[in-house]
């Protein structure tokens, strides 16, 4: 039972009380009625699918119904089922083990598993044989939450452990794996790559940063190199991992989403089931709202960004007038401002559009709605770097008639008629060094700190707030051998899900500014190393401390990131060169390199940096095909070997195997009965079809070799034109 | 019979008698006695592996071993065996059906099928239980060629039908497959795509010259669309061919190239079986041999081309003294001379590297073969146009220095004095349309006769003389019944073997032209149009007269060729747009074009078609994607069929199919039972486990409504902070 229930047998898991699920249901004040009614369906519903439950009193006007799993026997015929049908949808290379029995203990039940199970008989609809948790028909409106507890024995010793670890191991990830499911540890095992990784360009980018300074050609050729290597790398890694995990084309068998909508039904071409289809067209049309949606997020983000920098620039660098200290924080309070308005607004611009793309499963709508956020935080996060590579540093003399702008603007705001004092303008080429800064380090800080501590004081708060005031009501009336248990419960509910599409937006992020950004401050890599060993530990943190525990969902990758991924390293050998290019003839603070500057030198540079990173991206992928991953390897062999055994199953019995003798008979008779066999073979040749002629002319081995022999032989007597006439037989 | 053996019943095969193979034996007079144990070995080791032999005599000092199988038990066992060996390696998807009768019955038994495996039995190593012809120790260097018969009639047939027809169909392409194997119906396949896409281009680039005339923007970005769309059509045709042939993925599972050395043996990753391994390292190493070998090319055959081209340019175009018509061929005499010289050079340069590259596969050794010949075959198609394209029009006042050093060394030559006559050299725009018409008409043209009218005429006029030699002599001796095949055989042995490389050679080429330089003459796609529809009834021509019966191999794609169709696509983008930049100003045939020119222009305009070209690749890609291809959707459909006979084959059994009842105690009985119930609750309470005691507070469903009930009742009662006290349970 050890094994099946997924649960370690130290009774660790016993703090939870076995409790498998908590569905926070809420009952709000003026819907009583309503309430109690879904109420009594989800019962009801959980009950008829297997499940126990229990009833106790939430926080404010809510209750907390606890759900296990009625029986051994019911889990594992749905884990039994589960695998089943990943290896009919081709997730598992080896067939069922017919013997149940057999099958758990070849591969152990983790907790994930047990729990996405049980998850999935919660949340399936009840026409499929799940509850239906989540259905409109089974009060969803009411089910605030559902969401496995945390346990906290392990997370105590997961924490302890990671923060006294230097180098985290493949086992550390395994771990999670069996406890938190793939999806999760997907993200660790990228960003555990990615760390190991990043000491390449940190030795390197420190290297450069002590010898040759920003802008170096050799820094960004060592970098464009790394990234490809190591998205390369990524990419095979996930594969092996997903292998490894069982977990390969799980990505193609989700569900379907409830808030689909389908246009016909129609059967599928596989598994001939009925299938319920969206036109490919139409999702395509309304896809095609993408390109205005991010001409948009560049027009206004990039306008923004545009117009606050160049204000910056005139009040630090040009504007002498009073107040200068303090207007210098101006245009940053104006994006604090308008960046997070205007980028909530475009965010929901995506989620309309992605609502009305309307895909089939939860993974694609996903996938596209993340792809959205990408162009928004493309745009927020980079648009400031790009202006100051790109126009200030190089083409600084452009912005003296946007700077006039502004000069007018303060003139007009501040109804002065007399010209406001101000200094010549002169670019300040150590700009794109101090916006690194603050990018890499003073961001990543603030976000740690927004991340982690900020979420966790409050929860801390909130909850000795409801401490105080819930002195004397429900929570005092609880049984007192449960009272410590249903607080705890009450206060992971108060927790916020855990997501990690934010965990790789950061990542996928800083690796951006890495690759497009890091020849202008190469310290930049060796910041991101020490700021992702924290992350590492501090995401870690935050899963155990301040988030609920997150749902086991199974993934095979890090899904749509790969793309975006690959998107930033060829970008980045674009920017890296053109940087290099545009920036390295006013390191030196020499005004006026523009004039310098020629457009074919940008484009040659800038082509042939792109055509290197494509050459290099070929070679890579060559050698890495050539060797073999070790994973492919493994799912190939276990492929042959199940045939094998397949084939030695079944074939003996059908004699295929036995050895058999060379159909041809030889002539060692055919001397002794020349006679009878002369007259025979005449018979032939008067009654037989030309190709039994033909055969029967030499009947067997020894035959041919006479007669060939005689051949030659009288090739050799007569070596003009005329070799002996053959005999029809050696007999003759 | 009639399906197991490969012959249709009709009785067409009645003509080659049955024989499988016919094996050319060359006895050369002096070395009798070696070829004599040499055929005694041969004769022995093919009637080993169950083989029937006949021998006659040959032309010229050699004999004639005709084969078959002996038995039709052994070939339905060597098929059956063939057919298990493909599902083991995973080229065939669904599992072995266990009664051979019944699997032959399923599928047939294609004559292509038959004659690859009678090959095999013919040339397989003697350990691996082949006769082992082409080992050394076999007697190999007397064996001059294996080949199989041709099929008179079908031959016949088929070229009557072929020339009949405007429009080939799928069923005659596989009719090819069926009768010459996958690789060379993979050709045909090939073929008749490209012809059948040509019509856009053709439409388009007529279109294009009536109204556009050369070197329009237009024209080249619909070719570039064009080539993209083919060559991703094709990428997926392939595969969707190579599943409905069944042959998908026997790339992977060729044998090991005789003259393949290895290093050491290992175990294999995936089979477990021992395994010859030469390491990867050390090729890689010979490998990179091949960038001074593309250098070597590219120096040597594009010098020659860039002489030769300035001389004739000096020639034409400047000089203007005496035999200028005879002059005028001393360029074109030089490249005739020379190309052919150099390539050779190169190509056993290229053959030498490729032998020490040490392929396993003789597939893979090819690939390798293939690639650098196409480095060759680049620079010979193409450095002529490339030249004119982009020095000549563009920069033809560069060239001068070039004239002026044809000038002297005219003058030197002639020993004269004084100064040649010589006009004022001017840039001729027309000079890239003649060249294409040269490539695209009279080089066709030219092809056409070298590569079907001439060996043709060629081969009738060798067996004329043969005929006219040979009265009297050994021919004029064989059985009158045999006369006519064995004369037929005898022909066949003087036939040249069929090479699919060079056909496909030439359309790659071709492809390139057009992609790379029909900007420059939009008629070409219109001239290849009609080259291609003779192309594909000539080469069928080519196969049925004038070559030897291929071998039916099989193969699961075009190979290397489609990276080199990617390539030429790739690079037709980029070519494209810098002609049409370069030369549409000249076109005019205003002179000093150069000084109009920018080279960032030119660079832009080639950054941006090929990132246009590069977009629409991912576009295309994306929706070719999404519109899963037939042959993989079959492909999965029946893996999936396969796996749900399996498990209903292999599950009743075990009852993991019956119904199960929700475990879950509902509590009906518990009213009449309220007094014992409650009694052992509270002894439960006292020594159970809290878990046990968590979960016996409410003993099913109608508790948990119950209690549920209450909580929210309560909540409504006082709907202030003190909800009631809940009941322990609804008895309390």
């Amino acid at each position: 039972m050890t094994s099946l229930s997924g649960r370690s047998g130290d009774g660790r898991d016993q703090r939870n009380l076995g409790v498998d699920y908590v569905i926070h249901f809420k009952v709000p004040p003026k819907e009583r009625a309503e309430a109690e009614a879904g109420f009594v369906r989800l019962v009801q519903a959980l009950t008829n699918v297997g499940l126990t439950t229990e009833v106790r009193n939430g926080d404010n006007d809510s209750l907390l119904i606890f759900v296990k799993i009625a029986s051994q026997d019911l889990l594992s015929q749905q884990i039994y089922r589960a695998r089943l049908q990943d290896w009919l949808h081709g997730v598992r290379i080896s067939g069922p083990e017919t013997e149940a029995s057999r099958a758990f203990k070849d591969e152990p039940v983790t907790e994930a598993e047990r729990l996405r199970l049980v998850h999935d008989l919660i949340t399936r609809p009840i026409n499929e044989g799940g509850a239906g948790v989540g259905e409109a028909s089974q009060g969803s409106k009411y089910v605030a939450s559902v969401f496995p507890l945390h346990d906290q024995p392990f997370n105590k010793a997961w924490i302890q452990k990671w923060s006294k670890k230097y180098i985290l191991e493949q086992a550390d990830i395994d771990e999670i794996r069996n406890k938190f499911g793939e999806k999760v540890a997907f993200y660790f095992a990228f960003l555990r790559s990615y760390l190991r990784f990043l000491i390449f360009p940190s030795a390197l980018g420190f290297a450069a940063w002590l010898l040759l300074g920003q802008f170096s050609y050799f820094y960004a050729l060592g970098c464009g190199l790394w990234s490809v290597v190591f998205f390369e790398y990524w990419k095979q890694r996930e594969v092996d991992l997903a292998i490894q995990w069982g977990v390969r084309g799980v990505s193609s068998i989700e569900h379907q989403r409830p808030e689909f909508k389908w246009e016909f039904e129609a059967e599928d071409a596989v598994t001939g089931e009925p299938r319920k289809i969206y036109p490919f067209a139409k999702r395509l049309q309304t896809q095609l709202l993408q390109i205005p949606f991010a001409f948009a997020c560049v027009l206004v983000l990039g306008g923004l960004v545009v117009l606050c920098n160049s204000l910056e620039i005139f009040i630090n660098e040009v504007y002498d007038g009073p107040f200068k200290q303090y207007l210098a924080f101006l245009p940053t309070v104006l994006l604090v401002i308008f960046t997070p308005a205007f980028s909530s607004v475009l965010m929901g611009a995506a989620n309309v559009l992605t609502e009305r793309e309307n895909y089939e499963t939860t993974d694609a709508h996903n996938a596209a709605l993340i792809q959205k956020q990408f162009v928004l935080n493309f745009m927020t996060s980079y648009m400031a770097l790009l202006f100051t590579a790109f126009v200030y540093i190089p083409f600084g003399e452009m912005l003296v008639p946007l700077l006039e702008f502004w000069k007018k603007t303060a003139q007009a705001v501040t109804f002065s008629d007399k010209s406001l004092p101000t200094q010549h303008f002169q670019i300040n080429p150590q700009r794109i060094s101090s916006q690194m800064f603050y990018f890499t380090v003073t961001a990543q800080i603030v976000n740690f700190a927004t991340e982690v501590i900020v979420p966790y004081v409050t929860h801390k708060a909130v909850v000795k707030a409801k401490q105080f005031h819930s002195k004397g009501t429900a929570h005092a009336q609880d049984h007192a051998e449960e009272a410590e248990f249903l607080e705890r419960v009450r206060n992971e509910c108060e927790l916020e899900a855990y997501d990690v599409t934010g965990d790789y937006r950061e990542m996928v992020m800083q690796y951006g500014y890495l690759s497009l950004f890091s020849v202008a401050w190469p310290l930049a890599a060796s910041c991101f190393f020490i700021n992702n060993w924290v992350e590492l530990r501090s995401d870690a943190l935050k899963i155990a401390i301040s988030c609920k525990r997150p749902i086991p969902w199974r993934s095979d990758s890090i899904g749509t990131w790969l793309t975006a991924l690959g998107f930033l390293s060829w970008l980045g050998s674009i920017t890296s060169s053109a940087i290099v290019y545009l920036c390295s003839n006013t390191r030196n603070g020499s005004g006026g390199a523009a004039s310098r500057l020629t457009a074919w030198g940008g484009l040659l540079s800038v082509l042939l940096a792109e055509h290197f990173y494509l050459l290099v991206q070929l070679a890579v992928r060559y050698v890495m095909k050539k060797l073999e991953s070790p994973g492919l390897q493994q799912e190939r062999k276990e492929r042959y070997l199940m045939k094998k055994r397949l084939l030695q199953e079944n074939l003996g019995k059908y004699g295929l195997e036995r050895s058999w003798a060379p159909g041809v008979e030889t002539t060692d008779k055919i001397t002794r009965e020349t006679l009878e066999e002369e007259a025979r073979q005449s018979s032939i040749r008067r009654q037989g079809t030309p190709e039994e002629m033909f055969w029967q002319r030499q009947r067997g081995m020894d035959d041919t070799i006479l007669i060939g022999r005689k051949l030659i032989e009288q090739g050799a007597a007569d070596d003009k034109t005329n070799w002996g006439k053959p005999s029809p037989s050696p007999r003759a």
